[in-house]
């Protein structure tokens, strides 16, 4: 294979366009990709274009996938290192291609190492604007929304990171159904009050003011993930919260002793199966608590609760805590939306939704925000 | 054509095996058709069948579907008068035959002369014992319950018999998939606490208790409507209350007086286009009695609050509700469950759901209750 | 309920405009319609339209189907007598409504005595002219075009008028989607050269130049099913052939004899399981005498020869025909199509395509025209 | 990231089990991949797995996709190299995990460097049987059974290796429908008598009794690939021939001349737009060898010519050469199945079958074959 001679490599701050999706911090250089979701998108003239990255890990190696016009391209394991990937090879080189990179695995709060910086690209061509969306939305949520069971066999039952995506992920097609941007900020087994464990640190509302309170260790602090989030750089107009299912979780779960404290956490059942009141009320209390959180910091956007893809168990508990949430604040931009329960024809891996259960929550989805905004 | 010499004329009284459906007084002879979803069937051998009616109505004639061995066949309009139809000609004598004679047409309330009476059956066969369903499951709404719009072109606009039904309604669909028996009780306009037009007579919780307290008239009267249904002769394993959609819409409409009383009812939007809290309460109150009606009568009932297809507008009142009642009585055998909205491509007529519609309400409905009974 | 006043009976003769769907004379007072997808057409105003027919039959009761502004409205069986039948009724009087009122049962070789007749309409309203449809398509085959099948459930295995439609006919639905008129002509059993029992006598090219050459007897023949059929009076731009299902059949089934003449007619198979060449050769030249006695008639349609709905067995001798007769005539406008082959999952009745295999068939058809026509 | 200590490496011929997919030399290490659909599948233990490669291409770079247990995971370019690639990390290590390696991209003839081996695997896991399919196919095609324009946009295109696919291909979406082994011979541009350009020497017959007729080059012909492949090394139940679509395309462009001999190649049309009879019949001697040649080597398979994904101009001449083998041959061992033509919704890139397309195929064709086979 002849090598081109013409490519040149760019480092990010040399090149004027190129786009940012998932939450950031304007202008990085290199740019971290923090969330599934997270990626870059650049148009480029040119025969060629490769990516410079810069990659680790300790345990749960990120996965990527490409996007070639907005059509999956490839996807593949990423591994520690310092590496370029090749995205296109001998197009044609004066038309404009649209080349999207963007992360498949979640944030990982439990893989300090884990982080995918984009360094650059070669090509032989030049880089062209990119355009914005007509709407933008932000997804919350738990290994729902970081994709979990997307690919991968039914029968497996591995936590791993090459099961989560957002190449196959309702709130990736809801947004390309509805022409918008999308970031993402999810992570597997959390939930609003505790996590599908009763460890109450998991709990998605502590970190969602920071860049990205999901992913901590040093080189990652470096990058700023734990900065305050300029909510300003970015309005959603619509958000979506898909938080819940861990909560309910715990109540099947025995108790959790958190190991800093000793405290025993236990989200209880009543003799009857009935939820204990009272821990519902601390569910309830923290989906108030973060629905002013996201008002706070998104004043004017449309909040939708989206709920029920692996059970609709919480479904009143929800509604009450937004009931009172209403009265309490005047606040009637939230609204509740049920997405379709998984069925065993639709699950996926390590009985998570499946991708046939993603597109029947994305339809749903979409369809509400089409009416909504007379799409 | 030839005479079939055989053919016999059985009074109902003189059959000893038939099945009723829909709610009615044990042994009636003749048997009344009270609501859509309302009928008769039988298992027959013979070559040849024919159902005696009589039928009368003012302006809204009743529309019937047959179905041969759980297979739509024919649907027509039945004008007064006393007479018989065939329901089948030449068939195979010695086998059994499934047949129901099905109601299309709600009771309705605006006709009180309108009624069909099941007199009997000719045959030259003889009758064999029908089957009970697995299930039992009660659904009570509004037009989308009387399969409104299931027929017709997108296009029509006028309300009349023939659009409405039950052999495309979302409600026979989920029984017929989950091998369940149901009953209907259903009315175009009505809501829990008024109507679509803000007349606070045409609640249906003030109509339930009654065998059939939607339809009048002295001759409806003489049937035995008003007495108390005798709500131990069928005990359903769910109830599906799709109400809502109606209450929804009186806050758009202008204010009702009542004729008889001269009151103005009117629920009212706040000058930011929100519920008037006051009203709002008014409607919730209404669910609230609504359902400690249905838990007084049916004990052990499921009840599903399953409500949508028009529009999610009271999604977080409902629940609001729902929360309410289940606080106050410690009564959790409820749920509430999301139907799908209905978009521009499955309208029906009159603005209604249509059949897709109506397939994609039954698939949630079907889905939730296979989950629940494992089935 | 009130008689309306305002009704008046029209002859169809005294009606200026109303459409004619089927083979028939022009003109004809009163209408008979002799095929499955026979009917009439009325663009009317009023609040009310009842259609006047004449009806007998000895065995095979027609059914027939309405529809209200191409909307699927009424399916019944009709008796002999002269009556009216309520098309509908209590409509808003100014909108112009369409109405068609069809035959579902095919034309019946075996029932002489089967015919409808519309005598007239009654109307307190007024016709308006009916619109040409784009394209006009004959559909030409056996029970698949007679819809049998299409209604009635999977197990039952009578031959009955009641199974068969054109409003769940592949045909049908074929070229609703291309906006195109349509013309039925076909009998279940019949083949191109034979029927499925061998009968040679069963082959629809030796009836298909008389108007309606499927049906019989005194009655019809007053009707003028006999006389020629005048091909100008109705050109259609395509030709659709359905046939070879009861001729490959032949080859399964044992000899039959012909009872006026003794002849044996049997379609051999050799030993090892394929079809007897010469037997064969005799079906592949009845395809094309079918081809040029349809060419002759219909010089600019083109001609596709539609077939495996029920099993692919003839495609290749059917092709071969069709080989050689563009080898010999030199017509080129004649394309070979395969429908879909019914699955367990998409049989209907008495062992035939149900209605969503016929939903697939009318799929590729109206894809083949949509190419061709560039619609 | 920590090394993994426990890995081995292991050579092929180390490995005892391992099962190697689409044509090939029994027992040559390292394993070259030839075409699109071959590959290596192990049963493996142990957390990790890598597969050791050795990789070249001037100017077409390999695609690869990977499948665990049978379901989709990574797909990839491969770039020139020797090299390893991670196929999984920090699996369960006690489980068994079937791990399929598959070739995307197709035999190139344009390409004689370009080769994929195999050298041999690293694990920390041990080797075990894999299984044997119930039923053999092959697949003889062009690009469409190259999977040309299942991968990328609709609007692009360039003709470029990241666009095929054995991963959404309708030859293997059959395959894996009716638990078959498969193997593809397919060459994108070629023909049964030429290529799409007129080019008579790119004919699918000419190449197919070598191993990779379709490859060549100092290095490949090193590994093989000229040598007479040994057709009683797997001997399929079906085979599928899905020519045709260039020879049809032959007849709309220029003529074409072969260097080597100045020969100037045209298939022809009349002045009326249909083909020469003359060079449509050199088409159909080139269907009837080939299927002599295929009947040669393939003594007991079903032999499908299966034909339409980009039109069905052939159908006729392509059924007359199966006649006219037939009868010369007596061979009735042979089908002719139409696959569904694309339609605009469902092309892919480079005006080629998209995914919907080879489902829509591929369903056509298992449905035949769970008939035929009684599946």
């Amino acid at each position: 294979m002849k090598k081109n001679e013409n490519l040149k490599s760019l480092s990010l701050n040399e090149i004027e366009y190129y786009k940012v999706h998932g939450r950031n911090i304007s202008g990085q250089c290199p740019l971290p990709l923090f969330f599934n979701g997270s990626g870059i998108e650049v148009n480029v003239t040119g025969s060629e274009l490769w990516i410079d990255l810069e990659v680790d890990c300790d345990f749960h190696e990120p996965w990527i996938y490409t996007a070639l016009n907005n059509s999956f391209m490839s996807r593949q394991m990423l591994l520690p290192g310092s590496y370029s990937i090749c995205l296109f090879r001998n197009m044609s080189p004066d038309s404009v291609k649209n080349m999207k990179f963007m992360r498949e695995l979640q944030s990982m709060t439990e893989d300090d190492d884990c982080h995918i910086l984009v360094k650059g690209f070669q090509t032989d061509g030049f880089f062209l604007p990119t355009s914005e969306k007509r709407y933008k939305i932000e997804f919350i949520g738990d290994s729902i929304t970081s994709g979990e069971g997307t690919y991968g066999a039914k029968e497996d039952t591995d936590w791993l990171a090459m099961y989560m995506s957002s190449s196959r992920n309702y709130a990736v097609m809801t947004a390309n159904a509805l022409n918008a941007d999308y970031h993402l900020f999810s992570q597997g087994g959390w939930g609003v009050y505790c996590g599908w464990d009763n460890d109450t640190r998991h709990n998605i509302p502590s970190r969602y003011e920071a860049l990205c309170g999901l992913c901590g260790g040093e080189f990652n602090e470096s990058l700023g993930v734990s900065k305050p989030y300029d909510f300003r750089s970015w309005v959603p107009d619509a958000i979506v919260v898909n938080l819940g299912t861990n909560d309910a979780s715990a109540f099947e779960q025995p108790p959790f002793t958190i190991p800093e404290t000793g405290e025993v956490c236990k989200q209880r059942k009543n003799p009857d199966g009935t939820y204990n009141r009272e821990d519902l009320l601390k569910f309830e209390q923290a989906v108030i608590d973060f629905l002013k959180i996201l008002r706070k910091h998104n004043e004017s956007s449309h909040i939708v609760w989206a709920y029920g893809m692996l059970g609709y168990d919480l479904t009143l508990a929800i509604t009450e805590a937004m009931n009172t949430y209403r009265n309490e604040t005047g606040d009637s931009n939230v609204a509740f939306l049920q997405l379709p329960d998984s069925t065993p024809d639709n699950l996926g891996a390590h009985a998570h939704p499946g991708p046939a259960s993603h597109e029947r929550a994305a339809a749903v989805l979409t369809e509400y925000f089409k009416k909504k905004w007379e799409v």
